[in-house]
């Protein structure tokens, strides 16, 4: 659950505005690459200063600027003087506690999001802070480390595969989006599959380790959810917000990508409520076998402890107890505790314990 | 629970638009079935490809084109290019996971929705994709597979009963969503039959597979919500967009559609909540009857218990044990067993637990 | 429950607007009963066919038409022909499991709604269909069968009690709609009066029955619920209509109509808050009670058992056993007995069992 | 919870309008009191009839007739005539059941409450009607008894003291508000201790009559939900009203008063959440209390019962028992009984159980 | 608990606006100390008078008053002449029990709000009044007693970092706010780390104290939703209210703080869910618990209950016992209990509990 928690004391009493990296540091040093492209030609390249990029940037064309790693103050200031970003919105994109949010400028459009993946060796949803930047011709992305979301986007520009290549850079952004959209889907589904996978286990007895896997997904839920839900908002206002840098045209696009999230978000609803009826049937199951229990060890114990009584009586040493006399006594006894017996036995059938 | 999940790893990171069918191929060859009519005359025919269609749609009349089956690709980028259908929507129409939804187009509107029924086989409720595009003087729509929904439309349009054969192809857009909305309400109706049955079995004692069918139950509402609730979204959304291919006289018919989806939304949460109080009070049962278990089980133990420990002393081997020779010690002490006995059920008498 | 469901497989696939009639059939034959009331006279009269009522409409003055029975599809197309009713609204007046509504139409206004009582001899809420067309002055009501409802409101137009015979058409409607929202306040009242009568018996032992009442009254108040609920946005919305049939001058009346079925309606949220709260502490108490059987079994097992096993021991038959001869053995045995059974007692009374 | 529940049967088919008075009579006779000031002056005078109040009413300055006890019928109905008040409104103002509402009428605005105070001897809270009607210089208050609720205003009428003489008759108004919302805030404030008193004994054993008491709690919290939540929408509409009765200039203390309520509401649905915070946390512990004692009884249970069976072993008198001729049998036997023992109470151990 | 309720009985009667602190005095007296600076210059001091303040204010630049203690009548009577403020809003300024607000005057805009942390001593959340006032040219803030949560903003100010020297008194407030605002963030997180905590520890057995936490931190967590929330509605409705005190080009700095805040109330929502699961794992745990405990004992009592009696009936002193002379009786007795106690636990290993 740790996850949940961003150690904030290195921000605390700083100007707002002040440049603080607020997150686990997930890269040596920070990647920068750069994809330039018309519908005719593509430059592809790994960059190593802010300045090289400044000849794409002039050019006809969308650049798509790529930065791994966002731990680089130096870099993010220089980034920021280059493309006149506000100091409160580098913050924002520093602070990898912060909330899904879109803001528009006058030079540009911010989108802050998160990519979440389903990292499948500490079988954990991992959320990583993603920032967008869409101004006149180029987009600015930024991730915490190299992933392979955006892979199928990169193939997309060299094969001119999709409308990318024949599309301005707002298209490229509604790419980057869908993308990881789909990568929402992707983890919801598979944090939907542990929970179909419980299915079967919450009726049978005695499952090991059952709780503790219903209460991971229950937090991963939760996890998703505060990661995703606000994502809706942040599209929605999108949509309101006509931004110039967002040709009409592709809105159709944005509304796609509005139905995509809404259906992570109520994914997300759904599978929780999954997981709660689970739970709540797996306490049942639980009260039914305690029940099952307390009647086995009741008949037991309620037949065989008076009879244990009566033995015991004929057990004593009374110098006076006639029946011990008794030539058929013995025979009687074991009569005594046949019916004793089965009279109870008759009683829990009654009670349709047996 | 494994229908709550489609494979959706064939469409990671392709393309928006890209055409991809997810879910599983019901049928192995589509058919197409083409219905062409106006006040006078019907001409109702199975074509084999797209093209026989050409002369339907340039005449005067309703021509109503149903597809069965829609994982071919081809056809379905036939039909795209044949009806200006933007990639985007054939995308959804072949994603049997797509959130139901409205979108409207400048040469036709389009609905994506579900058809649900109960299986009794699988005792499943089953949803499957249901698409329908109304353009000018035409309707298509595509289903996963041949069912029996529309029979009755169908019935009506040769057989000239109610306002079909009058009305334009808006009025036949609005009775195949009518068709659809009564289904719903008979699914629902099914699964609020199985929960009527519960009813008298959750104060049964000891109901074998009682949990299994709530948890079942409660699952089936979960699916139904997925698929009808955002249905009441789409219609309304529809109301507001006084599309040009709706006549406003009409519209009285879309209100009527939006109070049956409302009810049958309605309906969904009403069943939630009588299956919840079911579970309630059949935890409440199972607490109540473990009470009684127990309680037999502390009569018979605690009235027993201190009797064998009497009769125990009196089985000891001490040499000096004055009482043993006492010739009323055995009537003495079966008087003390009687007393003790009496007394201690007097005192459960007394709480109530006899 | 089996009556929040209707049999609908009577209207499937039929065109929308085909008048079936989904119900069960509560009377023989309609009862036609018409009032023809102005300030001054008042005629009234059970009629046996509609054309009968054709001269009362046409004079001057109020004409309310009271239909008992609503099974008779002839009557209601005679109706819907003499009065100008959509065939769809007949359908919904005929659709015993029709959501309450509103619908306003060139010629009149139509309110769908339930009554509802709570019949004592089979203990539970029962609802009817009941329609009102408000046209150019007449009213026109539709029940499943005759009930005293409107008893009421018949002896105020005979009597000239109150503001009816003064006013027009639109106060009557008003009257027969405050008519119903009273029995709805009864009809809930007297679940809350119910609920009320457990309030005692939660806390006591062993209850008999209780949790089945429990159940029903949750039961009655989810009948009620769906009942209930949506006249609130019928009454809205016919605030929000502005329906030439309705003066503006009577509004007030319909504002108080409104704060009545509020009031109903958060009555019903109270009561189930109320039940729920009392299922709560019932099994919070049951709890406590397991708790106390527990505490009495354990306290007598722990303090006997030991003591049995001690008086087991001297029980053996071993040929050497050196305390047996020892002439106080005896003695220290009931000693023994004594240290360890108050040694237990002071051990229970420690942790508070005593 | 009685007190939820008013007796309407009265009320029942009478003409909408009909003065009847619902509630339990809680005086004798009513008292009508007088208070007319200006900032000058100040006359004030318990009065026998309504027409007293005529020469007050047509002086310039404020006038304040305050009435205690509400069932007098031909009183209200002088009142509803001298002032022009509808009968409608004097209905609600009888109805001790009235739902809280604020109406606008002609030539004043009316404002139907409830005041709440908490019985200490009966320990319940007690909400009683108060219905305010603000005309031109004059403001009517009518109670269910004579309280204290406005002694403050009164003092503060007398001495001179804030703005009440210095203001016109709409302070006034909110003065009485004011008192009234204070009054709500203290009466949550009692039950928020009783609350709070609780803390503490959720996690003693066996607490008498905690389930009781966390019940009652419950029960008052609904019942000031129901008096209270309807207030802030009173507030509200009366806010948007824009009455001319009520100055501009002193909105600012009606927003005050809004405030005031909110924070009441929200207190309510916080000490509902406390409570409920309780109950589950109470729950909690009677499991762990219950598991304490079973622990105790199946260590007792399980040490001594093979210990006991095999004492029974050596104590049966077959003749050839080879064990119980060896000498050092009993020591062996004693041996046993203490490594069965420790071995058993080692696994305890293991498990944690002790 | 107790923090939640403020003795208001000082209060109840008074004219609205007079004024009373209401909560606990926390310092001796209150002192003020002023900040005043513009982009060249600085002032600071400690001022013992109001009266020292006015050559301040009527300087140019911008005059922050901070007042640290807030019960001395006296003071805030002569600060509310000396500043126009409306005795309203200092009855509220006073009254720790406010509920958080912002009101909008004709010559400053007021907020009052809560300072929340985390004392480690009492290991709970407390809550502060927080008050300022936001004039022409100043500032004026008013807490509870000396803090430290504004050292950051005076350091900004003295050593000419960030913007606050070149900006005016609107982003004095609003660094000031977003002071409280990181305060709040670092308080939830606190709690958020306990949360945390106890994550490992709700499946380990017989946890002492657990629900203790768990009851403590949902307590925290209802405070801090009850100061946190407000706060949402009360940048919101400035945001709207278009203030003249605060300049256009900063409002992107309140969108900032109203980011904070919504992730701090969601944080709070976040948490909530995440100890409420925690709670319910935990009863589940309980539950598996007491089966493991009811199963040995169920084992034990079965196995050896039957066994004890056999060996009872052989311990009997009848005369005629034909078995008890068989020379293989022993051996035969030896043999049956082992073949029913291996059959016994044969029966167990089937249901699954061995």
């Amino acid at each position: 659950m740790a996850r949940f928690i961003k150690d904030r004391s290195k921000s605390k009493g700083l100007a707002p505005g002040s440049l603080v990296f607020i997150g686990r540091q997930k890269m040596n040093k920070p990647e920068l690459f750069v994809m330039d492209y018309n519908q005719n030609s593509l430059e592809e390249k790994q960059i190593h200063s802010l300045t090289e990029i400044e000849d794409y940037i002039h050019k006809d064309g969308v650049t798509w600027l790529n930065i791994n790693g966002i731990h680089d103050l130096e870099l993010i200031r220089e980034l920021g003087d280059m493309f006149n970003i506000t100091s409160l919105l580098l913050e924002s994109v520093l602070n990898t506690d912060q909330r899904p949010k879109f803001e528009s400028f006058d030079n540009h459009d911010a989108f802050i999001l998160k990519m979440i993946h389903y990292d499948e060796t500490i079988k954990q949803v991992v959320a990583e802070q993603f920032s967008l930047i869409l101004g006149k011709r180029y987009v600015i992305t930024l991730q915490e480390r190299q992933g392979d979301v955006f892979k199928g986007v990169r193939e997309r520009i060299r094969n001119k595969k999709g409308r990318v290549r024949l599309s301005d850079n707002d298209y490229l952004m509604y790419a980057l989006l869908d993308a990881i959209a789909d990568n929402y889907a992707i983890a919801i589904e598979t944090v939907g599959r542990k929970i179909d996978e419980l299915d079967g286990r919450i009726f049978k007895y005695n499952e090991k380790g059952l709780t503790e896997e219903i209460y991971t997904l229950k937090t991963e839920l939760n996890y998703l959810r505060k990661s995703v839900r606000p994502v809706k908002d942040v599209v929605n206002s999108y949509l309101k917000a006509e931004s110039p840098f967002f040709m009409e045209k592709n809105i159709v696009y944005l509304k796609d990508l509005n139905d995509s999230i809404t259906h992570s978000a109520e994914s997300i609803e759904l599978y929780n409520n999954l997981v709660s009826d689970q739970l709540n049937i797996y306490n049942t199951n639980m009260s039914n076998s305690l029940n099952q229990v307390m009647k086995v060890l009741t008949i037991f114990a309620s037949i065989f402890i008076p009879l244990t009584f009566l033995a015991g009586i004929y057990g004593m040493n009374f110098e006076y107890i006639p029946e011990l006399k008794y030539k058929y006594a013995y025979l009687i006894f074991w009569i005594l505790v046949l019916v004793i017996g089965i009279g109870l036995i008759i009683y829990f059938r009654r009670k349709k314990w047996l």
